[in-house]
């Protein structure tokens, strides 16, 4: 029942974090498609903030399954993943308005590390939950994703100060390995 | 249960876009109606795009109750369909801004046009789930509605370089035709 | 079924009413309490505003328990509703910045007044659903409250124009009015 | 059921509020850590306020399970409560951007110490409905914390005006003491 409430307040930072980035975008003042174009880099960063909150909250609709008692330490470690989220609008912001230079888009990448190693905390203590149960243990054990994706996270913020070309390719491999929901989970699930 | 989840998460997402809509306004500096009046494409701008994310709205909440199992692929064309509606407070305010430009009306049409796309798409797929019920998919098959918007959008586009007064005529007109939610997915449930 | 997710979609819209006006308040330049009480007039505005849409999700909250079958003229009655209230953040800033100007309070007023009224439509079409049960239709029939308040407002538009103090004197009469949820409405519901 | 609504209502509001507030950080002009390292106090801010409104969600949440039967007077004193953590975001950007200065940071105080207090009527309304059960009401009659907190911002306030330092000291140490939720709910929680 707890676990409803908790899920329900992160759908609604999550799903105020996604929307409330679009006010970054000013109205531009000239009227034309080459007006828009300047926008270009702010909407690419929307887009790929848009892909790792939608990720984020995906994974994390997953992961609350497994939940089997609420308590207090799931509710701080859940509310440090918020925190960290929190502030990608921020850093969206500011990488999109600087074009992609090297300390915003380092900072992007910094705070979605830090995201995900709060995810990561959340994760083990709702595996800590399971630890009778070898078979779930075992399959979330093995989750190479969220394993991988702290290293990439780490090579994109230092090749930011190398070129954001190099940086952003880390970023959207993350992306693309998250993109599938996690299918040992879901496994798991069913063979409950 | 997922897609209670995905209903809420959406519903978050669509109350937040069309609430900030509004932020868009800008307190006048006189305080007469004149002042206010001057407003008059902004406020035109936010009933238009209120009326359109609350077609989307209630045509979601019919669409989901046609949901029978929730996966990977339904949530991330649901995160599509947000993403081109998230645009929707941006696009408004532009038109808005600009006294109903061409550009940026056109602009409005084409994010109107790829939100209505990635709604059939979630639809298609959506049907896919209940292929052994011919009933339902004539019904939907049938959807006359969904046919005809994106082409009326696509008009609404090119003549938005033409004259806004046309372009906005077509706008209205897709608004008209799906003010009354789909009365044959309400006759399929009631078979049910 | 449905009626929960209206629900749901409304109190997300007013909770989000509710919590965007405050982002009016420009942070002063000054770090005294001189610099704060320039704000005044904006908090008064903000006050008024908060506890007239705490009255409608209040009041909303007992309506929607009454509905019985939701069907797409309740959603869009409701959605005009919400329509006049999501204008209410900014006219809670015009009116703020303005000092209780005569034109931004009279339009303060009005939208309070259109508001009402599609409060007053929703609550018809429900009651209408209860036809054949009298005592109910006797009890919200004699709704006192809901038949003053629009004249009050009325009165609080007009008087704008001869002093800021006679009109809020009437919107502060209307909120005093609509303070205690409608008792009689948890009557019939406790006869059920 | 009631009760479920307001749970609702309030999770909206607070996580609206726990998320705006990174609204206020503005994206900075240039594009190195220096230019960072200047937001600073406004993080800090953030900070604070994201672990205070992290705090009453938290408490909310144990509060509203005790709620036997709502009423018009729980929904206002809770309305009431939202009130004045409503202007949380306000006051942590004041303090953030004035950097610690005395009047913001005193005033920032002065919002927390009103939320207190609303909170306590908010308790105190819900422990009566607990008259007749002596163990609830001797484990919630001794709330040290919610004794204690109000006192702490009062110092907070008052030491404001000395320096921002000690002013901090007590706002860290109310935090430190709510951190952990209250086990003597839980307990009462699992005796029933």
């Amino acid at each position: 029942m707890k676990a409803n409430r908790m899920e329900a307040f992160s759908d609604g930072v999550l799903a105020i974090i996604i929307t409330i980035m679009v006010l970054e975008f000013k109205v531009p003042e000239c009227h034309d498609w080459y007006a828009l174009s300047k926008l270009g880099p702010k909407i690419l960063s929307y887009i790929f903030s848009f892909v790792y909150v939608g990720i984020y909250w995906n994974n994390h609709h997953h992961l609350l399954h497994m939940v089997r008692t609420m308590n207090g330490r799931l509710m701080w470690l859940n509310l440090l993943l918020l925190f960290w989220l929190s502030l990608v609008p921020f850093t969206t912001a500011w990488m999109g308005e600087s074009r992609f230079a090297a300390t915003p888009t380092a900072l992007y990448g910094i705070i979605l590390l830090l995201a995900a190693f709060s995810y990561r905390l959340l994760q083990r203590a709702i595996i800590k939950q399971h630890s009778g149960d070898s078979s779930f243990v075992v399959a979330m054990g093995k989750d190479l994703k969220g394993k991988l994706s702290p290293l990439l996270y780490l090579i994109a913020v230092l090749t930011a100060y190398v070129s954001p070309w190099i940086s952003g390719f880390f970023f959207v491999l993350v992306a693309i390995i998250w993109f599938v929901p996690d299918k040992r989970i879901e496994h798991v699930l069913k063979g409950h």
